[in-house]
């Protein structure tokens, strides 16, 4: 078990201890644990460069859009094109887990959580270059006997310029 | 009925006649009504720059990221800035539904659908200009008795130059 795996799991106890006893509080918790364990999976992959195990928990009609807007249909796509991003223009750039910024369910079947990632500076096929950023993901799981299985996912670059600037801005009227 | 949703209509028929007669044949035909009326609706209220209508059909707990990764939580805060944004920055800027890309259900309850959406130029708070493009944005709809009702929405700003370069290289090995 690592520092993040402990401080997750650290976060998840305190959740639960936090809530009124009641089954929604244990799934809240017990969702924390899956979310986590499914990105936890993601990082190790990442460093791996193993997309088959990135995916492993993915359902086969999985789709995903990434950070430039590329649409990928399907495991075997979304697979393909991660075995080469993965051993090419992601080798050796960092990737750290943020935050779990949001775990929530729709219906009982499905699970969204938006994570927040660091990612480090990149040089895409098309020769340029990505300055290191963080992202806001999100992702959407389909509950299985298993864990949660990968529907869905949609990657948006931070423009950290465009979001200080609403901060200096204050939060707009609420009428 | 407006040019768009007579072909909205006439996609959904064409689809429906090409699919063997079946109950799934007939869900898939009309979640492609449903989710062409959300987003129909989307456009007119962005056109009225009307945000309550805009999220008439959303969850309370509704969350939105935009292309710049601003992540607004509950449907209270993605009222607020919608009806700041849809009345000064997006006010007059031309939107069009260039065609949904992709939906499909995850379990009896969820729905979730990409959209391809072209944005006009616009000016946000922090003084740059956006050149016109077009967005990918997930949506990932609650079925209710009165239709779909939006839980999250992830909309990535599409950099053609990044997708043309990939196109180039031809689809990765699929090994």
């Amino acid at each position: 078990m690592n520092r993040r795996t402990i401080m997750t799991s650290l976060t998840a106890a305190a959740l639960l201890a936090s809530l009124p006893e009641s089954a929604g509080a244990h799934q809240a918790a017990g969702d924390e644990a899956l979310v986590s364990a499914w990105l936890e999976n993601c990082v190790s992959s990442w460093a791996a460069g193993d997309a088959d195990r990135m995916f492993a928990m993915a359902t086969d009609d999985v789709e995903w859009v990434n950070i430039v807007g590329m649409h990928w249909k399907g495991k075997a796509e979304v697979l393909a094109v991660h075995r080469l991003y993965l051993n090419t223009m992601f080798k050796g750039v960092p990737l750290t887990l943020k935050s779990i910024e949001s775990i929530r369910s729709v219906g009982p079947d499905v699970v969204i959580a938006v994570a927040r990632w660091s990612v480090g500076q990149f040089n895409p096929p098309d020769g340029s270059t990505v300055p290191a950023s963080d992202d806001r993901m999100t992702l959407v799981f389909r509950r299985t006997a298993n864990g949660l299985s990968l529907a869905h996912g949609a990657n948006v670059q931070i423009n950290q310029a465009a979001l200080d600037a609403q901060q200096a801005a204050g939060p707009p009227p609420s009428a």
